[in-house]
């Protein structure tokens, strides 16, 4: 089966998780963005009027004939195919609410630069913004991380990862914020680490897989940047 | 089995989404809310240093010894259950996928009244608020209503419901939402139904199943107020 990702070009954005993920497995896909039509090939699916079950939004997976919507969705599926989840229903559950847990956290992150919605720019809302990135800085950061590194620090295997003695999707997810967070608060991610080592930890384990490694070096990774999710803005704290 | 539903008491919030699948579904289950140590129940779980999983947030549901937390987690994991999801494994995707782009509706719905992130009250956020309704009753409502009238028109069954020819958990959390937007914005609302047919009926024909109209006219069935998820404020956009 080659997978074909279907996202916006030039971001990493919400296709990032599911890039990880195919990548850790050393899956076949193809990345829609990189093609010169994707942003058309994308649209058909988005828009078309005959796709009996249209996502709402990207990124979407077509595997086969089957189109799979929403990131932490597309995760569920692609989790017990390529071996990044555990082979137990209860496991696969845990797993996928910690995603759940991931995406909200992700949501909070861009609304940090958009507090009055998606439909305004950056540029029209920036005094609001400077108010939720202290909030978020303040009270939320601390609220996920310690979260998360509790849940690292009772899963019984003691092996460093989220679910389990194995890597799942949900670590490289973890991985990805942690690196967005450091490339957004350069000043306040790392002293916010310095406290969670176990997320520390995971963070440099997930990024250190050969197959990562090869994809994080490669030009397929695309660099963090101010039209993503991750922005870093001089006038926000750091 | 017995379920354990576990939330905040005096809202319907998230934990309604759970309960309006379990009572369609006559399922035996306990809404811990209803009793007095019902917090501290919920808090032992939450902030527990034994619990081995534990959720980031309520609602979260406990089956036998399991744990599922994250509002479309508990559906999903219900839904085959209860009956209430496909029986082909693409089918509840697809039903998760849709249960997934309510939650982010859900999201947008709360960020109206906290623009500025949950930390702070909505007094202290009232003009940003009020820019934010604009904007989500002039633009997200109808692209996420004009996506659900669509995904009714192309669903093949015709049976006016989201996935195939039978009421699903999606049905009964789309009715729910458009309950609550009829609550927020009883001037808009009915305006913006007036143009997607099959949801204003949708949202008639899941309250008007025999368990969940019995469930809406019992006491177990909280009335919207403005400690919940949909709230109607004088000074926002009606």
């Amino acid at each position: 089966m080659i997978y074909e990702l279907y996202y916006w070009p030039g971001i990493q954005g919400r296709g990032e998780y599911v890039r990880l993920a195919l990548e850790e497995a050393g899956a076949e896909y193809v990345d829609i963005a990189l093609r010169p039509d994707g942003v058309a090939e994308m649209q058909a699916f988005l828009e078309g009027p005959d796709v009996e079950r249209p996502p709402y939004a990207p990124p979407f997976l077509k595997a086969g004939k089957q189109l799979i919507g929403q990131t932490p969705n597309i995760l569920l599926f692609l989790g017990g195919r390529l071996g990044l989840a555990p082979r137990d229903a209860a496991g696969r559950l845990w797993t996928h609410q910690l995603q759940l847990t991931l995406a909200d956290f992700i949501d909070e992150i861009h609304d940090v630069h958009h507090p009055l919605g998606p439909t305004l720019y950056y540029e029209d809302q920036k005094p609001e913004s400077k108010r939720r990135a202290g909030e978020f800085l303040a009270s939320r950061v601390p609220k996920y991380l310690d979260y998360f590194e509790r849940v690292l620090e009772r899963n019984r295997a003691g092996r460093g990862w989220l679910v389990g003695g194995k890597p799942t999707y949900a670590d490289l997810s973890l991985a990805q914020v942690v690196a967005g967070l450091e490339y957004a608060f350069p000043r306040s991610t790392p002293q916010a680490l310095a406290g969670r080592p176990r997320i520390a930890a995971l963070r440099a384990r997930a990024f250190a897989r050969p197959r990562i490694r090869r994809y994080l070096a490669s030009k397929r990774r695309l660099p963090f940047n101010n039209d993503d999710l991750f922005r870093r803005y001089p006038e926000l704290p750091e």
